[in-house]
């Protein structure tokens, strides 16, 4: 695995990470990928090359449908097949686990998401309700067989089974295996953010599966680095893996310790956009962006007892709100550098290839851009 | 098939309905059913017995991926897992067929009506963008095994491959073959309006899979058949097959041949929930009550020529949009209505039956209702 | 003043009633009116005659700025000017008092209250920050000359002082004093329910300004009333009041003594319309139909202490959120009918009459239709 | 009046401005300021200083009223009182002139407006519908007397009438006069994009009153220039003018010629939000962040004729409508950008100062960036 932005001294935002830099430093969350990859040569519809996966955010390890978490969804822009995110709005609860996949795939593994459900939980349909799914999902259909389909419910319980703690594989891996952002490989990311003690110390993570932006848009730290590399040496750039400007797409997970109301975690949600934009992205028209946000406390029982319950909620402290606000904007910001830091070269179908994007010139030009800024 | 509302003589509203007063009397409009009935006996889960079905709503008889119509949803509230609704919210495009089913079997059917748009389309994911699929549930766990997801991807061809114009079937068919609706057996059932000559002679036409309402609560015409009925005959009565509270829902197709807008036909769906509230219903906490609409006319291209296009649209009349409003709360009620006469009895697994509202007792109830109102 | 619905027993749904059957049965809260009329004969743009008011609702005794409430908003239809919506969704806070009024005068009156809020706070815009005024408006511009404004800052606080607990003045009075519902005379209305004890006791009241529905589509217990005097007497009809279809519009206040969170308040809310919808309306194009909502319980301080708070609330019991669901539709059905039951014959402008309902004819209408449906 | 950014050959963004770089560039829109100052020393509530005034903006010269504009709102954070969002959301229409001002100022304003709409148009609320005015507010309390209110009706009037097309001023004035951004003296600010030709060489301005974002986070095109200045001279700091956290804001406002739809026209405004973050915000829990758009094309009569009308619109081509999103983002962050390089240092309440941004500094730094960048 290549590193992360971090691990290379380039430092974004002010607030501290956590252990790992990762979703997974909220205390409970597990993230498995399953990642599939065969296959060479012109795309045969159906069959193959395959370059996609599937990737499983848990919010915590015990059963969902039973102990259910706080949790809110937000659409940024709305041109994509995410699934689930009616009733979330409606009752602010996640009740099973978050899948991230191919467009076309989705399917196949919310029904695979259904099975694992049931599973758990054989009383789902029978004696008690059904249960609401839901999976993002972003066109890998430049490197990828995307009619084919290839995520079975095989894959899905696989990575929910294989989903742990500490920290997570980034880049070509899982529903990030054929992903493009930016005219370079996207593919998954992760950060994250500890507020400070007089603040809670309350954690805020981000994964995110990046899919978007135009080619030459990147920004780094506020560096062009895109256009940067574009103009030093256009004959290595990638050969627009995106020219079709309708395969964009990001998702956005973020998970948090903090005591926050579905109310909250949908303003936390909406502040993604302004860590994605940072990156240099403008919400394209046939982008889908869509993030979704959990607290891993204050989880809901199924068969709720009594009629009132004590919440231990956040107060409404300006300060602490605009704190968790920072944390999201910059987890989602590193998230979506570490997804192209951590992103290989990957060819796909038609021998169509999305290059990864040079590290170490990028970081020669941020140092540069650093230094110069110090020397102010 | 048991008569409708209509064919009994009971009128409801004012505007007259269209010539089969059903969602087929607007134009280009097609529906398909495939009724899956099988097994008897103690419920086998993931083997039956099966009550359930598909029911595909067909725009137009053309390729809605290339020539989409336009359309909006809404949401009345949201304990459901209706799919495809964020990318007709941001585009106001329809560019599949409808198909509604049961809560399990959603992400079957939404894989099935992939490789429908696929079949027909194949550049899909290739060389164009991908395909929104919109699909609607409830569930139909009191009668049927609805975690054996039954309804596979030859059923959704096949109602979609046998929809056609003309009247449709009503009651215990296709998605509605397993559902329950204030305690009786509900189902499928539609209903159209005709908008006066001066006002465009628009149609506007329902079409609703009905699995909600409490048991007592029915009311048609004002009159409150259901305390009525159950006041009269206690033991007649269905054996609460719904005490299982958090398994309502309703969905709501609604189309026009009037060139209204996104916007407008957003509008549209919100006056469904007064067609329901009509018929008795509160908007249960667990009830999931979702609308679609969209109108036949001013087809979008998939590929549009150009930067501008001239729509033909309707004007800000107050009287004319309230006629189509009108129009709107009474189409819902009646297909309500129709669901409710139209169904059979269905006994399903565990031997739990919906019986078939005793309609000419109905009947006989709102006669001397109404005889007594003219008396006034 | 003219008796209620329920004092001249007709009743309404099936849930008990609080004490007085009004919104202040819901401990603490306070409503007061200040009720305009002067001149007579032809309109005089800005000088008259006056038939309006303003209504003013207090959630709690105290300082609501200090000690805001949780409270939510719903918009059925937006055709009107209401303001102070847009933070209320952001926050879930109320933290001024609610005021109804004419349309045209929402200036003056949030413009009264901020200097209420500011002599009850100094320090707002000072050393803390500014206030959020909510304000509802309906046009009453077919009796009242509303391009006057007549309603100054004197009255808004004449109303807020006045404001008090008990029996509340019905009908022509406050912000109705101008209204016409259904082509009668509409105003001011109010009801309550209690929610059984197993169910917590919990009281919802409703205050509702009236000036929407379309005459002849009256409908009381479902029956169709206003076609039923129409039809008896089409000379002692109202002069059809509302010939201008543009002049709707309807205020719904929920209160609430049940610990609800925002989300929940938003979805009770939204049960409003299921009530509006029992009397008839369609929600025509050109009504502002807006709902305001609130729990007593759960005060939020303006300067918070502490990061994070214990807050007692309702749990996520379908039978508990259904009754409350229920008493909304109740509540918000009766007290239409009671601002049509109490409201007197108002002469304004140019002579025209919103005549009021015939409520002894109606009597006797329900009455027959109830020992029909009892004979059953 | 100090330069504009690109007057000091500062470019930001990809695509040219029009002919003034305003907001007035978009033919037709006329913007008028009134700039209230008067009083020095400690703060007398009601009294003064003040600083604080209008501005308004006409999307054409004509009778709003009787030709109304198609428009749409957004929300980005709604800790704000602006007022008039329920109608444009519900209709897409605009019908009366844009106004910003200081937060507690909205009600005199709003009824000003009233005052003007009727004046225009005697028919309102006599033979007509009644009028939807629209007002945006900041809170300029660290400077103004808020409490005061000191905008009156002569200052709406004085600024609707001396609106004109051509340059407008930026800086302390109008509606900008006492407001803080990043720490600086902010206020009003404008910019504008021309698409091109091949892409109908449609215009996009923005008119933005800026009083957001915390002091230290200011970023000009991508360079941490909040940053840079604080840590060079730390003296030379503004005092920490805006220690209120509470007192954010910015309201956006966006035109164009292009025949958008109400949908396009609010996905437009949500662009704002990248343009905004671009400049180092991140949506502060107590900033009132509202996008108006409104395209000057599509008027729509008050009475309308006929039931269908024939519109010209944009198709749904993703290159021009992701061009436009491209001038929103660049317009909304060079309008920020205006209203700080030309705002003035303004003393006002307490002595309180909020300093100008140090232009040649902020220049140089940029400058060196910019260099370094080029050296690449």
């Amino acid at each position: 695995m290549r590193p992360t932005a971090q691990s290379l001294d380039l430092r974004l935002g002010k607030l501290p990470s956590g252990c790992w830099n990762d979703i997974t430093d909220v205390a409970g969350v597990l993230v498995g990928h399953e990642t599939l990859s065969s296959g060479e040569g012109p795309l045969q519809p159906g069959k193959g090359p395959v370059r996609t996966g599937i990737t499983v955010i848990r919010p915590h390890p015990g059963n969902l449908f039973k102990n259910k978490v706080i949790a809110a969804v937000h659409t940024i822009n709305g041109f994509g097949k995410a699934v689930g995110f009616e009733q979330v709005r409606e009752f602010g609860h996640l009740e099973a686990p978050i899948a991230l996949t191919n467009t076309l795939n989705v399917g196949l593994v919310l029904d695979a998401l259904v099975s694992l459900a049931v599973k758990e939980n054989p009383e789902i349909g029978v004696s008690t309700s059904t249960v609401n799914i839901l999976v993002g999902e972003t066109n890998d259909g430049f490197l990828n067989d995307i009619q084919g389909r290839h995520v079975h419910a095989e894959h899905v319980w696989a990575a929910y089974n294989s989903a742990s703690s500490g920290p997570i594989q980034q880049g070509s891996v899982g529903a990030g295996a054929g992903t493009v952002c930016f005219g370079w490989k996207g593919g998954i990311g992760s950060a994250s953010r500890v507020l400070p003690p007089d603040l809670g110390d309350f954690t805020v993570g981000a994964l995110v599966q990046t899919n978007f932006g135009k080619p030459g848009d990147l920004t780094i730290a506020g560096v062009p680095v895109g256009r940067l590399l574009l103009s030093k040496d256009p004959s290595g750039l990638p050969k627009d893996p995106r020219s079709q400007a309708d395969q964009g797409s990001v998702m956005v997970i973020l998970a948090t310790d903090a005591p926050a109301s579905a109310d909250l975690l949908e303003r936390m949600c909406r502040r993604a956009a302004a860590g994605l934009a940072r990156t240099g992205c403008i919400f394209g028209t046939q982008s889908g962006d869509f993030v979704v946000s959990f607290s891993t406390v204050n989880t809901v029982d199924h068969n709720p007892r009594g009629l009132v319950i004590d919440h231990r909620q956040l107060n409404n402290q300006p300060r602490l709100i605009d704190a968790l606000f920072q944390a999201v904007v910059e987890t989602v910001e590193e998230a979506v550098i570490n997804s192209l830091f951590c992103a290989e070269t990957v060819r796909g179908r038609d021998e169509q290839i999305a290059e990864a994007l040079p590290v170490a010139e990028t970081i020669r030009l941020l140092e540069r851009n650093q230094k110069q800024i110090e020397m102010e």
